[in-house]
Protein backbone atom coordinates (compact mmCIF):
# COMPACT_ATOMS: atom_id res chain seq x y z
CA UNK A 1 0.00 0.00 0.00
CA UNK A 2 2.96 2.25 0.92
CA UNK A 3 5.07 1.68 -2.19
CA UNK A 4 1.94 1.86 -4.27
CA UNK A 5 1.01 5.01 -2.92
CA UNK A 6 4.94 6.42 -3.02
CA UNK A 7 5.02 5.20 -6.29
CA UNK A 8 1.85 7.59 -7.09
CA UNK A 9 3.55 10.47 -5.32
CA UNK A 10 6.67 10.15 -7.80
CA UNK A 11 4.14 10.33 -10.82
CA UNK A 12 2.43 13.30 -9.29
CA UNK A 13 6.38 14.93 -9.04
CA UNK A 14 6.86 13.91 -12.54
CA UNK A 15 3.44 15.45 -14.26
CA UNK A 16 3.96 18.82 -12.18
CA UNK A 17 7.26 19.17 -13.81
CA UNK A 18 5.85 18.37 -17.57
CA UNK A 19 3.20 20.92 -16.98
CA UNK A 20 5.61 23.09 -15.35
CA UNK A 21 8.00 22.75 -18.85
CA UNK A 22 4.63 23.60 -20.55
CA UNK A 23 4.06 26.97 -18.72
CA UNK A 24 7.86 27.96 -19.70
CA UNK A 25 7.37 27.18 -23.45
CA UNK A 26 3.63 28.73 -23.26
CA UNK A 27 5.39 32.58 -21.80
CA UNK A 28 8.80 31.79 -23.85
CA UNK A 29 6.56 31.32 -27.36
CA UNK A 30 4.31 34.40 -26.11
CA UNK A 31 6.90 36.34 -25.35
CA UNK A 32 8.71 35.81 -28.75
CA UNK A 33 5.24 36.48 -30.61
CA UNK A 34 5.64 39.93 -28.96
CA UNK A 35 9.47 40.34 -29.92
CA UNK A 36 9.73 38.85 -33.09
CA UNK A 37 6.39 39.08 -34.69
CA UNK A 38 6.13 36.16 -35.64
CA UNK A 39 2.38 34.59 -35.71
CA UNK A 40 3.41 30.83 -35.51
CA UNK A 41 4.56 31.25 -32.48
CA UNK A 42 0.92 32.55 -30.91
CA UNK A 43 -0.09 28.91 -32.48
CA UNK A 44 2.66 27.50 -30.48
CA UNK A 45 1.86 29.42 -27.10
CA UNK A 46 -2.05 28.33 -27.57
CA UNK A 47 -0.90 24.82 -28.22
CA UNK A 48 0.56 25.16 -25.28
CA UNK A 49 -2.17 26.52 -23.22
CA UNK A 50 -4.19 23.60 -24.22
CA UNK A 51 -2.27 21.29 -23.28
CA UNK A 52 -1.46 22.76 -19.51
CA UNK A 53 -5.72 22.44 -19.45
CA UNK A 54 -4.84 19.07 -20.10
CA UNK A 55 -2.63 18.36 -17.76
CA UNK A 56 -4.38 19.94 -14.61
CA UNK A 57 -7.21 17.70 -15.17
CA UNK A 58 -4.59 14.33 -15.37
CA UNK A 59 -3.27 15.55 -12.34
CA UNK A 60 -6.76 16.46 -10.42
CA UNK A 61 -7.42 13.00 -11.17
CA UNK A 62 -4.18 12.00 -9.47
CA UNK A 63 -4.64 13.72 -6.53
CA UNK A 64 -8.41 12.28 -6.09
CA UNK A 65 -6.95 9.25 -5.99
CA UNK A 66 -4.25 9.53 -3.96
CA UNK A 67 -6.84 11.38 -1.81
CA UNK A 68 -9.47 8.78 -1.86
CA UNK A 69 -7.43 5.44 -1.70
CA UNK A 70 -4.77 6.64 0.42
CA UNK A 71 -6.45 8.89 3.16
CA UNK A 72 -3.30 10.20 3.64
CA UNK A 73 -2.47 12.34 6.78
CA UNK A 74 -0.09 15.03 7.94
CA UNK A 75 2.59 16.23 5.46
CA UNK A 76 1.59 14.01 2.70
CA UNK A 77 -1.93 15.33 2.54
CA UNK A 78 -0.79 18.87 2.52
CA UNK A 79 1.54 17.55 -0.79
CA UNK A 80 -1.55 16.42 -2.27
CA UNK A 81 -3.58 19.86 -1.13
CA UNK A 82 -0.50 22.08 -2.58
CA UNK A 83 -0.58 19.97 -5.60
CA UNK A 84 -4.09 21.01 -6.21
CA UNK A 85 -3.77 24.52 -5.50
CA UNK A 86 -0.58 24.40 -7.31
CA UNK A 87 -2.27 23.40 -10.98
CA UNK A 88 -4.86 25.88 -10.56
CA UNK A 89 -2.29 28.85 -10.65
CA UNK A 90 -0.33 26.46 -13.50
CA UNK A 91 -3.59 26.30 -15.28
CA UNK A 92 -3.77 30.25 -14.87
CA UNK A 93 -0.40 30.81 -16.16
CA UNK A 94 -1.51 28.79 -19.61
CA UNK A 95 -4.57 31.73 -19.96
CA UNK A 96 -2.30 34.43 -19.15
CA UNK A 97 0.50 33.47 -21.75
CA UNK A 98 -1.92 32.38 -24.05
CA UNK A 99 -4.05 35.89 -23.58
CA UNK A 100 -0.57 37.94 -24.01
CA UNK A 101 0.52 35.83 -27.37
CA UNK A 102 -3.37 36.94 -28.74
CA UNK A 103 -2.67 40.54 -27.68
CA UNK A 104 0.38 40.18 -30.15
CA UNK A 105 -1.86 40.27 -33.19
CA UNK A 106 -2.61 43.79 -32.66
CA UNK A 107 0.60 44.95 -32.15
CA UNK A 108 3.04 43.42 -34.65
CA UNK A 109 6.16 45.78 -35.99
CA UNK A 110 5.12 48.64 -33.73
CA UNK A 111 8.47 50.63 -32.33
CA UNK A 112 7.12 50.90 -28.85
CA UNK A 113 7.69 47.51 -28.22
CA UNK A 114 11.43 47.79 -28.16
CA UNK A 115 11.15 50.58 -25.37
CA UNK A 116 9.47 48.54 -22.76
CA UNK A 117 11.47 45.89 -21.00
CA UNK A 118 9.15 43.11 -21.98
CA UNK A 119 11.54 40.89 -22.67
CA UNK A 120 12.94 41.00 -19.18
CA UNK A 121 9.76 40.47 -17.30
CA UNK A 122 9.01 37.31 -19.65
CA UNK A 123 12.87 36.01 -18.44
CA UNK A 124 11.90 36.87 -15.01
CA UNK A 125 8.90 35.49 -14.92
CA UNK A 126 9.51 31.86 -16.46
CA UNK A 127 12.69 31.55 -13.96
CA UNK A 128 10.31 32.33 -11.25
CA UNK A 129 7.98 29.33 -12.67
CA UNK A 130 10.75 26.87 -13.32
CA UNK A 131 12.23 27.81 -9.68
CA UNK A 132 8.60 27.63 -8.11
CA UNK A 133 8.14 23.55 -9.62
CA UNK A 134 11.96 22.94 -9.13
CA UNK A 135 11.16 23.80 -5.32
CA UNK A 136 8.35 21.43 -4.89
CA UNK A 137 9.71 18.65 -6.40
CA UNK A 138 13.10 18.81 -4.39
CA UNK A 139 11.41 19.78 -1.31
CA UNK A 140 13.58 23.25 -1.24
CA UNK A 141 12.46 25.66 0.87
CA UNK A 142 15.13 28.28 0.58
CA UNK A 143 14.39 28.10 -3.49
CA UNK A 144 10.59 28.94 -2.78
CA UNK A 145 11.61 31.96 -0.09
CA UNK A 146 13.45 33.29 -2.88
CA UNK A 147 10.79 32.88 -5.55
CA UNK A 148 8.53 34.68 -2.98
CA UNK A 149 11.22 37.63 -2.73
CA UNK A 150 11.48 37.92 -6.35
CA UNK A 151 7.57 38.64 -6.59
CA UNK A 152 8.60 42.46 -5.78
CA UNK A 153 11.03 42.78 -9.06
CA UNK A 154 8.20 42.10 -11.38
CA UNK A 155 6.04 44.28 -9.75
CA UNK A 156 8.60 47.65 -9.99
CA UNK A 157 8.94 46.37 -13.27
CA UNK A 158 5.28 46.44 -14.46
CA UNK A 159 5.36 49.95 -12.51
CA UNK A 160 8.35 50.97 -14.74
CA UNK A 161 6.66 49.72 -18.04
CA UNK A 162 3.42 51.41 -17.26
CA UNK A 163 5.59 54.77 -16.41
CA UNK A 164 7.14 54.66 -19.64
CA UNK A 165 4.19 53.64 -21.39
CA UNK A 166 2.30 57.07 -20.26
CA UNK A 167 5.38 58.67 -21.23
CA UNK A 168 5.28 57.53 -24.43
CA UNK A 169 1.37 58.84 -24.63
CA UNK A 170 2.32 61.97 -23.83
CA UNK A 171 5.07 62.42 -26.66
CA UNK A 172 2.07 60.89 -29.02
CA UNK A 173 3.16 57.17 -29.45
CA UNK A 174 -0.39 55.41 -30.36
CA UNK A 175 -2.93 55.24 -27.08
CA UNK A 176 -3.98 51.41 -28.61
CA UNK A 177 -0.52 50.49 -28.47
CA UNK A 178 0.33 51.46 -25.35
CA UNK A 179 -2.89 49.86 -24.04
CA UNK A 180 -2.18 46.86 -25.62
CA UNK A 181 1.24 46.55 -24.28
CA UNK A 182 0.19 47.42 -20.51
CA UNK A 183 -1.99 44.69 -20.95
CA UNK A 184 0.49 42.76 -21.81
CA UNK A 185 3.08 43.68 -18.57
CA UNK A 186 0.24 43.27 -16.12
CA UNK A 187 -0.26 39.91 -17.44
CA UNK A 188 3.58 38.96 -17.17
CA UNK A 189 2.60 40.56 -13.37
CA UNK A 190 0.00 38.48 -13.13
CA UNK A 191 2.44 35.17 -13.77
CA UNK A 192 4.68 35.83 -11.57
CA UNK A 193 2.02 36.76 -8.95
CA UNK A 194 0.99 32.99 -10.10
CA UNK A 195 4.65 31.45 -9.69
CA UNK A 196 4.79 33.20 -6.40
CA UNK A 197 1.48 31.37 -4.89
CA UNK A 198 3.01 27.98 -6.24
CA UNK A 199 6.29 29.15 -4.17
CA UNK A 200 3.68 29.62 -0.80
CA UNK A 201 1.87 26.70 -1.54
CA UNK A 202 5.51 25.14 -1.39
CA UNK A 203 6.14 26.17 2.05
CA UNK A 204 2.91 25.25 3.23
CA UNK A 205 3.43 21.96 2.04
CA UNK A 206 6.96 21.73 3.66
CA UNK A 207 6.49 23.53 6.90
CA UNK A 208 2.45 23.67 7.40
CA UNK A 209 3.01 27.24 7.22
CA UNK A 210 1.33 29.29 4.61
CA UNK A 211 2.65 33.12 4.29
CA UNK A 212 -0.48 34.35 3.48
CA UNK A 213 -2.47 32.75 6.37
CA UNK B 1 -22.71 7.99 8.22
CA UNK B 2 -24.89 9.17 5.29
CA UNK B 3 -26.46 11.68 7.83
CA UNK B 4 -23.74 13.17 8.68
CA UNK B 5 -22.65 13.42 4.97
CA UNK B 6 -25.88 15.30 4.22
CA UNK B 7 -25.01 17.88 7.14
CA UNK B 8 -21.87 18.33 6.12
CA UNK B 9 -22.84 18.58 2.31
CA UNK B 10 -26.12 21.23 3.70
CA UNK B 11 -22.87 22.88 5.76
CA UNK B 12 -20.84 23.14 2.43
CA UNK B 13 -23.78 25.20 0.91
CA UNK B 14 -24.24 28.03 3.49
CA UNK B 15 -20.72 28.28 3.66
CA UNK B 16 -20.37 28.99 -0.02
CA UNK B 17 -24.09 31.29 0.28
CA UNK B 18 -21.78 33.37 2.93
CA UNK B 19 -18.29 33.23 0.43
CA UNK B 20 -20.28 34.32 -2.62
CA UNK B 21 -22.20 37.20 -0.09
CA UNK B 22 -18.84 38.50 0.39
CA UNK B 23 -17.46 38.66 -3.14
CA UNK B 24 -20.44 40.44 -4.13
CA UNK B 25 -19.56 43.09 -1.17
CA UNK B 26 -16.37 43.23 -2.27
CA UNK B 27 -17.47 44.09 -5.65
CA UNK B 28 -19.66 46.47 -4.86
CA UNK B 29 -17.43 48.38 -2.24
CA UNK B 30 -14.60 48.60 -5.04
CA UNK B 31 -17.18 50.11 -7.71
CA UNK B 32 -18.66 52.48 -5.11
CA UNK B 33 -15.23 53.42 -3.78
CA UNK B 34 -14.47 54.52 -7.91
CA UNK B 35 -17.90 55.76 -8.70
CA UNK B 36 -18.34 58.21 -5.60
CA UNK B 37 -14.81 58.53 -4.36
CA UNK B 38 -15.12 57.54 -0.76
CA UNK B 39 -12.17 56.18 0.90
CA UNK B 40 -13.98 54.55 3.75
CA UNK B 41 -15.07 52.01 0.80
CA UNK B 42 -11.55 51.09 -0.05
CA UNK B 43 -11.20 49.72 3.48
CA UNK B 44 -14.75 47.46 3.38
CA UNK B 45 -13.31 46.23 0.14
CA UNK B 46 -10.03 45.48 1.43
CA UNK B 47 -11.91 43.78 4.58
CA UNK B 48 -14.18 41.71 2.70
CA UNK B 49 -11.28 40.22 0.61
CA UNK B 50 -9.55 39.01 3.73
CA UNK B 51 -12.91 37.56 5.01
CA UNK B 52 -13.11 36.15 1.24
CA UNK B 53 -9.44 34.27 1.94
CA UNK B 54 -10.57 33.13 5.44
CA UNK B 55 -13.95 31.78 4.09
CA UNK B 56 -11.72 29.48 1.48
CA UNK B 57 -9.36 28.06 3.89
CA UNK B 58 -12.51 26.56 5.94
CA UNK B 59 -14.54 25.56 2.92
CA UNK B 60 -11.38 23.86 1.39
CA UNK B 61 -10.51 22.35 5.26
CA UNK B 62 -14.60 21.42 5.14
CA UNK B 63 -13.74 19.78 1.80
CA UNK B 64 -10.74 17.81 2.57
CA UNK B 65 -12.69 16.30 5.50
CA UNK B 66 -15.78 15.19 3.69
CA UNK B 67 -13.14 13.34 1.00
CA UNK B 68 -11.39 11.85 3.46
CA UNK B 69 -13.59 10.95 5.84
CA UNK B 70 -16.60 9.90 3.51
CA UNK B 71 -15.16 8.95 0.21
CA UNK B 72 -17.81 10.01 -2.06
CA UNK B 73 -18.23 8.66 -5.63
CA UNK B 74 -20.41 9.86 -8.27
CA UNK B 75 -21.65 13.03 -8.22
CA UNK B 76 -21.06 13.44 -4.71
CA UNK B 77 -17.41 13.68 -5.44
CA UNK B 78 -18.18 15.88 -8.20
CA UNK B 79 -20.07 18.10 -5.53
CA UNK B 80 -17.13 18.50 -4.01
CA UNK B 81 -14.16 18.90 -6.54
CA UNK B 82 -16.88 21.53 -7.92
CA UNK B 83 -16.75 23.48 -4.97
CA UNK B 84 -12.65 23.30 -4.50
CA UNK B 85 -12.86 25.18 -7.86
CA UNK B 86 -15.19 27.60 -7.20
CA UNK B 87 -13.35 28.54 -4.03
CA UNK B 88 -10.47 29.25 -5.75
CA UNK B 89 -12.14 31.40 -8.10
CA UNK B 90 -14.03 33.20 -5.64
CA UNK B 91 -10.87 34.05 -3.91
CA UNK B 92 -9.48 35.62 -7.40
CA UNK B 93 -13.10 37.48 -7.69
CA UNK B 94 -11.72 38.95 -4.04
CA UNK B 95 -8.38 39.74 -5.23
CA UNK B 96 -9.47 41.10 -8.22
CA UNK B 97 -12.16 43.34 -6.57
CA UNK B 98 -9.72 44.89 -4.00
CA UNK B 99 -7.08 45.29 -6.49
CA UNK B 100 -9.62 47.98 -7.97
CA UNK B 101 -10.31 49.60 -4.93
CA UNK B 102 -6.62 50.00 -4.82
CA UNK B 103 -6.50 51.50 -7.69
CA UNK B 104 -9.25 54.15 -6.93
CA UNK B 105 -6.79 55.78 -4.67
CA UNK B 106 -4.72 57.48 -8.04
CA UNK B 107 -8.26 58.51 -9.90
CA UNK B 108 -10.32 59.75 -7.30
CA UNK B 109 -12.45 62.60 -8.84
CA UNK B 110 -11.20 62.32 -12.48
CA UNK B 111 -14.22 63.41 -14.82
CA UNK B 112 -13.22 60.24 -17.30
CA UNK B 113 -14.53 57.92 -15.13
CA UNK B 114 -17.92 59.25 -14.96
CA UNK B 115 -17.92 58.65 -18.75
CA UNK B 116 -16.93 54.70 -19.59
CA UNK B 117 -19.79 52.46 -18.04
CA UNK B 118 -17.94 50.79 -15.06
CA UNK B 119 -20.99 50.95 -12.99
CA UNK B 120 -22.61 48.30 -15.59
CA UNK B 121 -19.69 46.36 -15.63
CA UNK B 122 -19.93 46.21 -11.56
CA UNK B 123 -23.80 45.58 -11.79
CA UNK B 124 -22.90 43.02 -14.37
CA UNK B 125 -20.44 40.89 -13.07
CA UNK B 126 -22.17 41.33 -9.17
CA UNK B 127 -25.26 39.45 -10.85
CA UNK B 128 -22.92 36.76 -12.32
CA UNK B 129 -21.72 35.76 -9.50
CA UNK B 130 -24.68 35.63 -7.39
CA UNK B 131 -26.38 33.58 -10.13
CA UNK B 132 -23.58 31.50 -10.40
CA UNK B 133 -23.54 30.33 -6.63
CA UNK B 134 -27.20 30.49 -6.64
CA UNK B 135 -27.04 27.85 -9.26
CA UNK B 136 -24.86 25.05 -7.25
CA UNK B 137 -27.12 25.29 -4.12
CA UNK B 138 -30.06 25.01 -5.83
CA UNK B 139 -28.51 22.33 -8.58
CA UNK B 140 -30.31 24.45 -11.30
CA UNK B 141 -28.35 23.68 -14.83
CA UNK B 142 -30.27 26.34 -16.63
CA UNK B 143 -28.97 29.48 -14.13
CA UNK B 144 -25.16 28.23 -14.37
CA UNK B 145 -25.82 28.11 -18.38
CA UNK B 146 -27.26 31.56 -18.41
CA UNK B 147 -23.90 32.56 -16.90
CA UNK B 148 -21.69 31.55 -19.18
CA UNK B 149 -23.74 33.40 -21.90
CA UNK B 150 -23.44 36.70 -20.22
CA UNK B 151 -19.87 36.48 -20.23
CA UNK B 152 -19.86 37.85 -23.67
CA UNK B 153 -21.54 40.56 -22.68
CA UNK B 154 -19.20 41.27 -20.08
CA UNK B 155 -16.26 41.18 -22.94
CA UNK B 156 -17.90 43.53 -25.46
CA UNK B 157 -18.29 46.21 -22.20
CA UNK B 158 -14.90 45.98 -21.72
CA UNK B 159 -13.86 46.40 -25.36
CA UNK B 160 -16.38 49.55 -25.64
CA UNK B 161 -14.92 51.42 -22.56
CA UNK B 162 -10.91 50.41 -23.99
CA UNK B 163 -12.34 52.02 -27.73
CA UNK B 164 -13.43 54.84 -25.07
CA UNK B 165 -10.60 55.36 -23.23
CA UNK B 166 -8.42 55.38 -26.35
CA UNK B 167 -10.99 58.21 -27.84
CA UNK B 168 -10.32 59.96 -24.54
CA UNK B 169 -6.24 59.96 -24.74
CA UNK B 170 -6.42 61.04 -28.56
CA UNK B 171 -8.48 63.75 -27.39
CA UNK B 172 -5.75 64.92 -24.65
CA UNK B 173 -7.44 63.59 -21.31
CA UNK B 174 -4.68 62.28 -19.14
CA UNK B 175 -3.05 58.86 -20.01
CA UNK B 176 -2.65 57.68 -16.51
CA UNK B 177 -6.20 57.86 -15.40
CA UNK B 178 -7.36 56.41 -18.72
CA UNK B 179 -4.26 53.08 -18.38
CA UNK B 180 -5.97 52.83 -14.44
CA UNK B 181 -9.44 53.23 -15.58
CA UNK B 182 -8.01 50.25 -18.58
CA UNK B 183 -7.01 48.27 -15.41
CA UNK B 184 -10.57 48.54 -13.51
CA UNK B 185 -12.22 47.61 -16.59
CA UNK B 186 -9.79 44.38 -17.20
CA UNK B 187 -10.45 43.36 -13.47
CA UNK B 188 -14.17 43.39 -13.78
CA UNK B 189 -13.28 41.16 -16.89
CA UNK B 190 -11.98 39.14 -15.29
CA UNK B 191 -14.32 38.44 -12.49
CA UNK B 192 -17.15 37.92 -15.09
CA UNK B 193 -14.89 34.98 -16.54
CA UNK B 194 -14.10 33.74 -12.88
CA UNK B 195 -18.34 33.63 -12.35
CA UNK B 196 -18.34 31.72 -15.20
CA UNK B 197 -15.60 28.99 -14.44
CA UNK B 198 -17.60 28.85 -11.64
CA UNK B 199 -20.86 28.76 -13.47
CA UNK B 200 -18.52 25.88 -15.67
CA UNK B 201 -17.98 24.04 -12.49
CA UNK B 202 -21.46 24.13 -11.40
CA UNK B 203 -22.24 22.25 -14.60
CA UNK B 204 -20.18 19.97 -14.23
CA UNK B 205 -21.24 18.82 -11.07
CA UNK B 206 -24.89 18.69 -12.02
CA UNK B 207 -24.01 16.75 -15.73
CA UNK B 208 -20.51 15.09 -14.93
CA UNK B 209 -19.80 17.04 -18.23
CA UNK B 210 -17.26 20.39 -18.26
CA UNK B 211 -17.84 22.37 -20.85
CA UNK B 212 -14.20 23.44 -21.52
CA UNK B 213 -13.26 20.14 -21.37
Amino acid sequence: MRDKFNEQLEQLNVELIKMGALCEEAISAAAKALLEGDAALRETAAAAEREIDQKERDIESLCMKLLLQQQPVARDLRTISAALKMISDMERIGDQASDIAEITRDIEDSPVVSHVPIAEMARSTIGMVTDSIDSFVRKNLGLAQEVIRKDDEIDRMFLDVKDELIRRIGQGDSGETCMDLLMIAKYFERIGDHACNIAEWVEYSLTGQHGDM
